[in-house]
């Protein structure tokens, strides 16, 4: 096998538009795109989010149906949801820093800096707080896509969808999370994709990034 | 040379504290950080961040004061300063319109398409799609994150920082950009860093891994 690199990974992937419904992602497949999601780096370690992997065809169709109909949801095998903390509490906090405890031991200094976090988070509207969750939602989003391209996975991120309804369909409100970003995972249908045989856009480097010398 | 797998690079990779600042990372290594930012996914293709990358000592200096003297920022060799636009307009939009159809031709689903999303994003406030583009850039973080460790280069994503005076002495108001998220990269300083040989956390996967099937 050749050595394929970061970049191979990002030119090989693209959005899907059309999965070929016959086709499942081989479990291991998927636990691997999963380990890559729990190893992503959050801000401050607070692992700010949960990630519902959903096979139920009933609620995929449900899904499918708040996020316009889009079939990837249904013809590929797994759906991924990221999901945020609606807020930060004392509570959630305080598993991270007894996470850190049980791995790097009783350290002051550890203690105090979650103590300035919690001094920071958790006088702040909700609103503020799940806004920062859901960024480090992202950071993970990004490298499951890569995740996925890397086990030659098929995969489309979508934000166009009704979060309260995904919520509900996954009684995510109760657990104090909210649906920021849906990834269906699956294998691509080679001949009945349009964007497919397309050439992937980019802007050209001069366009997007400055050197401050 | 063995072939390294992504989880390889997620394990490998740490939020450094301390950078050696006697070793630059060398440009080409740089280079390929930069291009799989700019080959990240990003909503619609519509890329909406810019990067500065910044060497010049005495403004790394200035940033770093700005960002409660974090030295990393100093001691490594290369700032990169991810900026998303503070807001969607019909002009950047039909720049990317134009550069799908150099690449793919001037197809009606296409323009359909991005009709679709300035009727959307225009109307919204300036602060919603600020936030929008700012999750976009997160993407790119997370696979830069990755990009770093492929390189074997080191790399210390922050938050911490004022927004406000990062956009002024870099002039990106003026650009219509806002600072979101800095990312020095160079070598850690592996006898300095007091976090390097402290266990890597996370929480196990059953805690944040639900299954619906």
């Amino acid at each position: 096998m050749t050595h394929k690199t970061l970049n191979d990974h990002l030119n090989w992937r693209y959005a899907t538009k059309k999965m070929d419904s016959a086709k499942a992602v081989p479990q291991e497949k998927v636990d691997a795109i999963i380990e890559a999601i729990r190893m992503a780096p959050t801000s401050s370690g607070t692992q700010p989010f949960e990630l519902i992997v959903v096979t139920n065809p009933e609620i995929r169709a449900q899904i499918a149906e708040a996020a316009y109909g889009q079939a990837q949801i249904t013809d590929g095998s797994h759906l991924l949801v990221f999901a945020a903390w609606d807020n930060y509490t004392a509570e959630r906090i305080d598993e991270v820093v007894q996470l850190n405890v049980d791995a790097r031991g009783d350290l002051s200094t550890l203690r105090e800096y979650y103590d300035k976090l919690k001094a920071t988070y958790l006088p702040r509207e909700a609103d503020e707080n799940y806004a920062h969750a859901a960024r480090q939602a992202y950071i993970a989003l990004g490298v499951a896509l890569v995740a996925a391209a890397e086990q030659e996975v098929d995969s489309t991120p979508m934000e166009g969808f009704d979060p309260a309804a995904v919520d509900k369909i996954l009684g995510l409100t109760e657990r104090g999370l909210r649906s920021v970003v849906l990834l269906p995972l699956g294998y691509r249908d080679a001949t009945g994709d349009w964007l497919l045989p397309m050439e992937k856009v980019r802007k050209p480097r001069e366009t997007i990034v400055t050197q401050v010398a």
